[in-house]
């Protein structure tokens, strides 16, 4: 899942959830017996997990990575038997790929010790095994960059201030109790929003800003910085893209970043664990010399389009309407992408295989999307909803600029999974209410599987945003936190072991039960 | 603090405190304000764990880094005015130091990534970098070894079962409550027990030696195994000594450790982080070759006896007479050894300081003892102990060996701190009932500070025990327990950012004071 506005806008107003419509939304209580038993009793989504993860992954969008993890699912999907297994290509250009090739960081004195860190994606690598001195920003206001004047030409910086450490008095891990599903449930639609809001540049922005300049210009050879604090840390990492540094007033639009061909040159960029780096700040507020060895080699590939993966269960009598699933395929590199998002792709892909496995044919074409880019800003689902379904011509809300193409008559509904491991427990509605009969009724047989929640607030960071921003049904299930929001999301312990197989079965079973229960009923979903 | 018996044996028998003799022990209150306000306002607890972890740190025995934070504790209780400060050089030989001077294990292939991981003290190096395949011993059973024969020359063999990875519905920290406390308060004394009992060998110890042993006949050139799931992971290790593989019936006596100079030639050997580990075992059952790149150097320091600091504060009237606070000097090497017992060691200095910078001169001789080889078996206060204070001569229980040289009857107390930085909030009193209202009167001044429980179980595993079994006042703090048992105890992640700073001012505090009264009470502390 993409940071862009994760979290829950303030309700503006408080709105019911309609009537209960249950007694005339028909559900097909036989087949969705034949899915809770394929995906309880045959379940595959951990072996694809691990496909995705442990041998393809990380998969890094354009990446070698995500090319091996795109080949796999297209020729998984195709040997279930799906249709239209193809390549979406973009009409965009996305970028480089880039993978990790050697990686090594150990602080040679005053006393030898290995780091535990990893290189952003899309740094640049450094020649051969390089041996430097560390150097401290320990740069607070403006007036403090001067003293760094001269010294920092061949040396490894470290630019961060330290990472305060705290005891772990709460759990990693938690799922949702009935106490914040009841507020979920009892909550009114949120204020849309959209968009990235302009905010002036903070002083850390701009001081930032003036250190990345001070380390270019100076000639230092890499750039280090702790882990951010905003989690537990003991040896996990936070680590996404390089930065390309902008003053912190420059415009939005037209920034480059490190993924794109014409990024200027930018300095090494490798994180290093919390702990770790506080030491060597340590040690040099001592007035100890501190030598690193730092071997760092990446390649890049190619500027490119991105690509989605996309596949079809053909429909029959209403086969030009369009039933979709999806998650992001793309993910961050310092784990192997578990979390963020290969469950949700696993658990999409098993939908598909259990909808296959029982020999019969929606009324409806169900699409399955694997979506590349998202951590870049949902750029795989963007555009894909730019090309086939319609777009808003002004960004800012409310939907008074949505230009819909022909293919939006024809299309249903959106399902999207993408906040973790954990096990669906509800669905946002983003302000529909229409739609929550439909889902009452459907959720009706999974009464006992502690998924009940309808909530009509919006929640953001994933693809469903995309079909939601001009209109269309586009929902994100609610999921239990697990590990997520501390432990796992865009950090290098985002791996297959983080992954709970009991939650995941359970959700592609609802995702396929939803699938089918939204291709065969009588009318598309209800929209806003 | 060494694994050794930790926990509490079961109460064989229940006996109620003492009746209070508060109103004759007499509590130096005046001094007592004093040792707070110098504790709580100048303190310099924190920055002498800084120099013992971040500067010297970790301190395996008789290493370099050992050798540099004995030198530091030395030259730095000289500074404030102890007395006598010397190396108590054991009379019998520990063994070689050892350090690890560059380290570095990535998986090349199928993906390339590096391996969080740390090799096992007195671990063999390697020559050079090198490149191998991982071969997997998937063995649970003896039949499963023949499969392996003549595959696993110049491999680097991945010697353990994956180890299964939990979400953490546990908070990693964690502070002692008040149904514990009681708990611990209405305890009557364990049963005593003391030295290693014999248990059969397992079938798996069984079979882990045909394993070493296979690795060893067939040429494998490293060994590595996952960090095991005793407690949290995340990319924290936990990492001892490497093994020196015997037969699982060969008998204790006589068997050599890795740090003995005499000690056979063993294969390298590394802990691996266990969701890598995991990935690794997976990605090779999924057909993957597997080929890791290791380097690995290692540097061995001459045997000799180990060494103890020792410093005094000189008594007065009472000067022959001694009280003893303490704490092990020597770590694991993983992380720097910060709770496990830097924090331990920093205390007891701490409170060494505070007791000098008030200018006054206990009855009794104040000692400080931070001692060398507690990871090996207390040795360090072991061999103290039977020097200087006397022995048992049979080592099973009860007392009824035990031979007391003559400073023993001139010897009142030993304090020892070594449960993680967890702040002080009783005592195990050992069964020694007769110490109860002695505390109890010394921890009234301290009412509001939550240290009141005195329970009359023992706790084992470190260096109080070494007194305790001569029938010694010797005693361990209650602690709260923190990230001791869960995060930090002989793991990578034993740090100085783990340590609580408060919770050391505190236990320095309490120390001081406690060394304080015992040195100038009207006797010596009571025997059981």
């Amino acid at each position: 899942m993409k940071n862009l506005l994760f979290g829950i806008a303030s309700a503006i107003f408080i709105t019911p959830l309609a009537s209960d419509a249950q007694s005339i939304e028909k559900v097909d209580t036989a087949t969705i017996s034949k899915i809770k038993n394929e995906g309880n009793n045959r379940s595959q989504v951990m072996s694809i997990l691990s496909m995705l993860t442990d041998i393809h992954g990380p998969r890094l969008t354009n990446s070698p990575g995500y090319k091996r993890a795109a080949d796999y699912a297209k020729s998984t999907l195709e040997g279930w038997g799906a249709q239209n297994v193809h390549f979406d290509v973009w009409d965009e250009d996305f970028g480089r790929g880039w993978q990790l090739k050697k990686f090594s960081l150990s602080a040679l004195g005053p006393v030898y010790f290995p780091l535990i860190a990893h290189p952003k994606a899309w740094s640049p690598g450094i020649k051969g095994t390089v041996q430097a001195d560390a150097i401290y920003l320990d740069i607070k206001k403006e007036e403090d960059l001067q003293q760094y004047k001269g010294k920092l030409k061949g040396k490894i910086v470290m630019f961060s201030l330290p990472t305060p450490v705290k005891p772990g008095f709460k759990p990693d891990a938690t799922r949702l109790t009935d106490s914040t599903l009841l507020v979920m449930a009892n909550s009114g639609a949120d204020e849309n929003f959209g968009g990235r809001r302009f905010t002036a540049p903070s002083e850390p922005q701009r001081l930032a800003y003036l250190k990345w300049q001070l380390c270019e210009q100076e000639g230092a050879i890499a750039v280090i910085e702790a882990s951010p604090a905003v989690r537990l840390e003991d040896g996990t990492l936070i680590v996404s893209g390089a930065t390309v540094p902008y003053p912190a007033d420059a415009p939005f639009e037209g920034r480059l970043n490190s993924r794109d061909a014409k990024a200027p040159k930018i300095l090494p960029q490798i994180v290093v664990a919390a702990e770790h780096y506080n030491r060597l700040v340590r040690q040099i507020q001592n007035g100890q010399r501190v030598k690193l060895e730092l071997a760092l080699e990446t390649e890049f590939t190619p500027s490119a389009p991105g690509y989605n993966v996309i596949a079809e269960i053909p429909g029959t009598d209403l086969k030009d309407e369009i039933v979709m699933i999806g998650a992001h395929l793309d993910s961050w590199h310092g784990g192997t992408g578990s979390t963020d998002n290969g469950c949700g792709s696993a658990v999409m892909l098993e939908a598909i295989r259990i909808l296959k496995s029982l020999g019969v044919s929606p009324r409806r074409t169900i699409r399955i999307a694997l979506w590349g880019g998202e951590e870049q800003g949902l750029l795989g689902s963007r555009n894909y909803v730019k090309r086939i379904l319609g777009q808003r011509l002004d960004k800012s809300y409310p939907y008074d600029s949505i230009q819909l193409k022909p293919a939006a008559q024809k299309f249903s509904i959106y399902l999207n999974m993408d906040n973790g491991s954990g096990k669906y427990r509800g669905v946002y509605l983003q302000g529909n209410q229409n739609i929550a009969p439909v889902f009452r009724a459907w959720l009706k047989p999974f009464e006992k599987q502690g998924i009940s929640t309808l909530t009509l607030r919006n929640t953001s960071g994933t693809d469903h945003l995309s079909f939601d921003a001009i209109g269309l049904p586009g929902f994100q299930f609610i999921q239990d936190p697990i590990e997520y929001g501390t432990r796992t999301h865009h950090t290098t312990m985002d791996v297959w072991d983080k992954a709970v197989e009991s939650d995941l079965k359970h959700n592609a079973i609802i995702t396929a039960a939803f699938a089918w229960l939204a291709a065969n009923r009588d009318g598309l979903a209800p929209r806003k």
